[in-house]
């Protein structure tokens, strides 16, 4: 499946933070960015996402705000 | 100011693309990794966004989804 | 590659409406809903989004707003 | 009160999950389809939300990804 | 019908601007506060949006960012 | 740092309540109207928000919904 997000950019989770309802998992993308997510930890046990997993973290380009 | 979204990705403007409302922003953040932003046009007249600016790319961690 | 969203509900395009930067396409999910997004015309154009393609709509949980 | 969102769509509380902030609400909108929906834990108290309840599962077109 | 969104901030419309595809419409909410939404253009014409009406602004609270 | 964000509405923060993952921060921005914002409890202790602070609730225009 291709998606309409214009924004996927692959990395490595290297954290994953589980709260009753929301998780937090971080994700190493390289060049020294880390893009931080939250996601219901409902998804993360389906995903079965853990450290070192390779994912895609993606964006619509809506969501993203520029600053200059 | 500092701000609370946890993806601050800076980068360089390689594009901009007016539409009558809403304008179409591409950011190199390096890596090989281009960035689209969707704003109002107006708001790119406001910040005389161009190519060439250094900029920031801010994304709240409730907006990105992760692929696995 | 599985996704983090929650929701993700298969339907036909029924109808795209392109702008210069913005795109309205319309996606017939049965039971007579009809799910309507906006995307990027660049995106319509990458994706070949056309009536009667087979496509998913995707939602995260964090954008679903109830009313009682 | 008409609301701009163009997705509206209508189904019955299945279940809710409350944590100390975050709450998720799965709501059955027919047709085999599960939306769920993350939302405030206080709203959930405001609204009395509960299994059972009919409901709207309102998404702006802007926070659609289509996937094809 | 009562919004889990936990932000509704009452205003009057004073500007629409119509794209083909998206609107821009600002809401004057009071104490000096413009309030700039973007909505598609069929929106605007279904609940014929126009200058002087009453409306109201709605915002879900995992949408706000927060700058210190 | 100039932002994109069109909607910038200086307030002051009145609660802060943090969960194991997200927070929920509630900032008065007069004339009778409270702005609510769920964030991660990580930002939360990074920019040390807490009543009383001078804040900014920033917002999107493509996640202002309109009702009428």
């Amino acid at each position: 499946m291709k998606l309409s997000a214009r924004n996927q950019i692959k990395g490595t989770v290297v954290s994953v933070d589980k709260g009753p309802v929301t998780a937090k998992v971080k994700i190493d993308v390289g060049g020294g960015t880390i893009i931080t997510s939250t996601v219901t930890t409902e998804t993360v046990d389906d995903l079965a996402l853990a450290t070192g997993d390779a994912v895609t973290a993606i964006i619509k380009s809506s969501d993203v705000i520029i600053g200059k």
